[in-house]
């Protein structure tokens, strides 16, 4: 599935991808996305060209490969005592992090550079968090859902209004989902 | 919003539009996607590089118009009698067109190409034809819900399936979606 980005953490190819990603993110900063190349990518990171075709295949797979990193969450979703706070939490957060201006570049990104591998990384990612929600609340003793019917319900037309219908929410579009499914 | 596609139907403005779309399909047809270039379909459409260039931008602006034209419904949804049936068998061939090859090539194209526009043209083209079925609806004096809220329900998971989820999907997946909304 993400046949050429697995790395051996620590080893020359984690010091590679390191660097390129490094080198991405500050040339993305101060030139802008359109003006990015594999060559300057290359000439920043201390790689050669080669090095980046080889490993990622062009420019759109890197762009989409450092995209899905950084969509990927960095810690386990809050506890705040019950299914439908930490549900509503994780909404909002998801829903804020999706239509910020990066985000929406980032689900772009990940989309179009490896359509099956990376976009499924990312659903995957959702799935994996609200797994851990559901988990809790089962061990708390909560009636639950199951997590594809999150997915449809309340993840599903977040990305879709941040992808197919920009424009502004109503407050508490995000809280309001996960309401109606949860019954409250 | 689609600031350089808009053609006086009729003009040169439409001709030249119709050839370069022509001109892309067959070159899809026999190359593949990777191999299209802009000189190429310039030289295929008889028209200069520059033509294209000054009208669409770049080629992946110039795919997404195609797709947002091939996603365009040509006919109204099919009146089956209720509100069920028509949402039924609308939300099944919706599902059926965006999880084939083309549809997903297309919906890809759409939203890269020129986000917010493209993509808003998809999304209100489910939105009119959504319209359709819930006026028809209404007329019947049947209860309805609004557009917005089956975007949510049935348009959202299909396109997030496809698109960040792909995968087989349990027979009767999109008629499930109108169920549970319409509490049958």
């Amino acid at each position: 599935m993400d046949r050429k980005t697995t790395s051996r953490p620590g080893g020359r190819s984690a010091r590679v991808q390191e660097a390129v990603h490094a080198a991405v993110r500050e040339l993305d900063a101060e030139l802008g996305r359109e003006k990015l190349t594999v060559p300057l990518v290359a000439a920043r990171a201390g790689v050669t060209p080669s090095t980046i075709y080889r490993r990622w295949g062009d420019l759109q797979a890197l762009l989409s490969d450092i995209a899905v990193e950084r969509l990927r969450p960095d810690s386990p979703p809050d506890d705040r005592g019950s299914l439908l706070a930490d549900l509503r939490t994780w909404a909002e957060q998801f829903l804020d992090e999706m239509s910020s201006a990066p985000g929406r570049a980032y689900l772009r990104d990940a989309l179009v550079g490896d359509p099956a591998g990376n976009a499924m990384r990312c659903s995957d990612y959702a799935a994996d968090q609200i797994d851990v929600i559901l988990r809790r609340a089962a061990e708390r003793g909560e009636r639950t859902v199951g997590t594809e019917t999150v997915l449809d319900r309340v993840v599903a037309p977040i990305v879709y209004r941040v992808l197919c219908r920009p424009g502004p929410l109503a407050p508490g579009y995000a809280e309001g989902l996960v309401d109606d499914l949860l019954g409250n």
